[in-house]
């Protein structure tokens, strides 16, 4: 038996989330079907580094599973990479020791959310970005940014009913970036986010740039823990898992050539 | 009555392309829906300044219409743009003299073809970009763009069964622009393409680029008149209009503030 690790990207926008449940279309559920296909019919579970709901896209997801044969690791990708549908691509397999978990290896993930800030929304952004036609004060955005940015209970920013105990997270970069004229969009990097909490960030922001809400709002919400203080849950097509970072001290994975 | 002139951009994937045909999801025939509303249920007519095929795009198609009451442009330009689904987007209105034609007041056309050239086609590009996975030798192809640059009898590039008589055009631009390592682009401008012509251009050029037809084939083609010398007809995917340039001396234009 040997375990894998590979990276997919994903258009979101025909997935019910990465997540197998029953009767939808999952990520995780359409590469289980090319693997366990790929393993003589043996089921294959795949283990994705985390989640993304109904909508968001991925582009360097990373995930694991095991298979009874050795395989080429390129030989493979491209076999996945061909076989899964068109919404997703795999783009890198490499073999990894058998202990080695894509979501309990230690890691860190980065998240953008991309913004199309224009009066017309163009066709072409609809499924990868949001849309805001409204004012917005990049500043005051930036000041709640920096107020978001550390170590903190992000318990107000998390789907009520969220099963996770440990609410404290640290976010390392919290940022604004200009793409052009008609687009921003959003980065940040941590050590976990919690269910919806980037996508709650940016509903949040989204009013303070409004001036709907003031900055302070931000902390208001962090010690409260209320998530009824947040902005509303801003749309998954915005989002996107940009990258799964692993410790270098995770010295058990062993890279092959990719 | 008066005649408006629109720019209109539309993601092509979900339509069977711009002209209206029975029961088919067309451009013009989701914008005529929502034009009839609003000329009190008057049928309008849509005119474009030529068709795209089934999952071709644009970024600035024209069109002109006629409408019995007098509108504010820009309100006219919102409710088009609000109403149309948003694979459709209206980004201007303008009025323009009765006598005005998108399709018959004389003009240039650029048409853009995006090719993403990689190992692994991105799930994001997959419905805007055609992808080839081969070397391509891009001196070559632009040594075959030098050759379909001028006026040329472009029979040999048309469908065959076409109905337009005369096949002379002219191509004052023919550009291959690499975007970066992944990505090339074809721009193409001239005083009007014949139907499928852009698609069979690239379809060639890319077997150019291939080896698997010499620069020189171009020359055959256009000589010969003959479609079957030419490569195949390019996926749609990767065309879109980019722009309609009409000539400065029509003047017969208001152009109302935009």
């Amino acid at each position: 038996m040997t375990r894998y690790k590979a990276l997919i990207a994903y258009d979101g926008t025909a997935f019910a989330g990465f997540q197998t449940q029953h009767h939808t279309r999952t990520i995780q559920g359409e590469i289980e079907k090319v693997l366990t296909r790929l393993n003589a019919h043996e089921p294959v579970i795949v283990q994705g580094s985390g989640r993304t709901d109904a909508g968001v896209h991925a582009l360097a997801q990373v995930i694991h599973f095991d298979l009874s044969e050795d395989f080429d690791c390129e030989r493979l990708r491209f076999a996945l990479d061909t076989q899964t549908p068109a919404d997703i691509a795999v783009t890198h397999v490499t073999s990894v020791s058998a202990d080695w978990h894509a979501r309990f290896a230690p890691h860190e993930k980065v998240y953008e959310y991309y913004l199309e800030h224009s009066k017309v929304r163009s066709p072409f952004h609809r499924l990868y970005r949001a849309h805001f036609r409204y004012a917005l004060d990049l500043e005051k955005i930036r000041l709640a940014l920096q107020l978001l940015s550390g170590t903190h209970d992000f318990t107000g920013f998390t789907a009520s009913g969220s099963s996770v105990e440990d609410k404290i997270r640290t976010i390392s970069q919290a940022e604004l970036i200009v793409i052009d004229d008609e687009n921003v969009k959003f980065v940040f990097r941590g050590n976990g986010f919690l269910y919806k909490q980037v996508r709650n960030m940016v509903g949040t922001l989204i009013k303070i740039g409004n001036d709907r809400m003031p900055v302070s709002q931000i902390t208001k919400i962090l010690e409260s823990k209320n998530r009824k203080f947040a902005g509303p849950t801003a749309a998954p097509e915005g989002l996107i898992l940009k990258e799964v970072i692993y410790l270098e001290n995770q010295s058990s994975v062993k890279i092959q050539n990719e």
